[in-house]
């Protein structure tokens, strides 16, 4: 069944529970490793040809049920005028953080008519590639901003926390700013062929649910009900978010990644039976021998208790030390463990 | 009232709600960066002297209801044979990391009568001079694992997790080693004149409850549990453990930390009202203008309700950039909106 995954993320019946994995294009695979030698993360994103080859590459080796677009959510970022760079063992770092009401004044603004051409360019080629559908993807807003202000990557997020509550009217810029130019590159990203999106607001966890309410989710509004009349599957994803479930939800997309951290019951309760959800394996438990990931994963299906509506994916991305075999062998299990009869 | 965090944390009335602030003795204070200005960390906890000066930074600046023993996690680990240093913007740094059996059968438990002289002297003295409870502390095992297992600070857990998965016998005989130690540690820190104890077992969350209660809830059973005749209360803490609340309950702790993502009411309701809770205020707000922490602290004390059993504090230790004019009149605020009547 070639839509397993778009009929979950809509709560029809599937035939198996569909599989893929964040992060599934990266650096655990040594034909990955073997292309980025010597080159740098955001110009291969910037080659249509790369990000096709690098898309398709875990494509050819096991049977997931998704592709996702080899990309990095600082991109639109880079084009919007921050001088970003990806650094190896660090993440995202830019050159001047955003820290004024003029710093925040000077970023651009996407605009539908210079939207990342090359990556448009990667997606129109893949789906000629594709089999099973295609997955678009951009940061959340609060993400985005996280790095702009800080700098690079935070335990805390200290300085973003410290903007929003010191300058509401400036927090509300960045975030408008941000949100619009999601918003439109998302949408660019299903005209040109991504039958699916996510947005990955993954740091969005280090906010209590009043600061994420207040803060964050009229954005997070804007975005997921700016793409309904796309007719595609959204998915709104993020770590440490056991207490903000129900407002991921709100923000009003077709399904709600949970990470490892809350059993997936519990979450899909607090989420709702009547929107899917995605997830949950530790990534980290996949650095472990197979007994032990398989018995892992089988709880994960357990808890989903054959219910419509469950895309299984690890919590987070994977991991740079996973084996590629693992994964390989996860896909073979949860296939066959989900197997439906004919309805 | 001179007891009154002692008493809060033992559930019984108090005329107001006590606080404290974890890592209150720490780099936000100017003191305290002058007098470290050149110096190692952990030669500063070595020194009786320096600890007590430490310890009493805060103590003189704003009148919180205890005062926690100025020393790093990592002191008994140091004692215990491993190679350990703390370096400035990173954190603890293990320089061989714990990577086989033979690493950790390496690894000296720490016995009663060799358990870290220069802390126990510390404490003594600081008896002489504090009018409010000491709290002395140690890291929780899984916490201290984490770092000897990947060699410092670490967002996944990846090698600890893979450790504790590939190879259960090593694990518990990590965990053995680190939790005799810590209890030991513990108990010489009480019998020194402490009159409570907090476990940060910071990293904890990074687990899934399965997991948690499988690798590391024994062993914590143990800690607290190997406390009780001292009749000191004792506190379980840990960030992003939200879906761990009732775990760190079953412990046996008498007072459980919550973090600042799950509300207070939510987080009391998991871990059970007849045991005590701490927090839980976002650190990073606290860098924000007063009136948004004022805010955001009355919050905390509206979801307490009232109740006896509740020690304000921050959701995880102080950040370097809080202005130190913000946590007093955070205890201010606390004490004057917490005040009861005569009873």
């Amino acid at each position: 069944m070639i839509d397993r995954f778009l009929r979950a993320c809509g709560l029809q019946d599937v035939d198996r529970t569909p599989v893929w994995f964040m992060r599934q294009a990266g650096r655990y695979l040594p034909e990955y490793r073997q292309v980025r030698e010597g080159r740098d993360v955001l110009a291969m994103c910037r080659s249509p040809d790369l990000a096709v080859e690098l898309t398709l590459q875990p494509i050819r080796r096991m049977p997931v049920d998704a592709a996702i677009l080899f990309s990095d959510i600082m991109v639109p970022v880079a084009e919007m005028g921050s001088g970003v760079r990806i650094e190896p063992g660090v993440g995202p770092v830019v050159d001047s953080p955003l820290r004024s009401r003029e710093d925040i004044s000077r970023l651009r603004r996407l605009e539908p008519d210079s939207t990342v051409p090359h990556t448009l360019e990667a997606i129109r080629l893949l789906r000629k590639e594709l089999a099973v559908p295609l997955i678009g993807f951009a940061g959340g807003p609060f993400t985005l901003a996280s790095y702009l202000v800080e700098g690079g990557p935070s335990r805390t997020c200290e300085r973003t926390k410290a903007l929003m509550h010191s300058d509401e009217e400036a927090w509300a810029d960045l975030m408008e700013t941000l949100g619009s130019s999601v918003l439109v590159y998302l949408r660019a990203q299903v005209e040109a062929g991504a039958q699916a999106l996510q947005v990955f607001d993954s740091w969005a966890g280090a906010l209590d649910p009043e600061d994420y309410t207040h803060f964050v989710l009229p954005t997070m509004r804007e975005i997921f009900g700016g793409l309904i009349d796309l007719g595609v599957p959204t998915i709104h994803f993020g770590v440490g978010t056991g207490e903000l479930l129900s407002l991921l939800r709100d923000a009003g997309p077709s399904v709600v990644g949970l990470d490892w951290r809350v059993p997936l019951h519990l979450g899909w309760e607090r989420v709702g039976f009547d929107v899917a959800v995605q997830g949950n394996l530790d990534p980290a438990a996949c650095l472990a021998p197979w007994e032990a990931v398989e018995a892992k994963a089988l709880n994960v299906l357990r808890r989903a208790a054959g219910r419509t509506g469950h895309v299984f994916n690890l919590g987070h991305g994977v991991l740079p030390d996973t084996p590629p075999d693992t994964l390989a062998r996860l896909v073979d299990l949860v296939h066959e463990r989900t197997q439906r009869g004919p309805s």
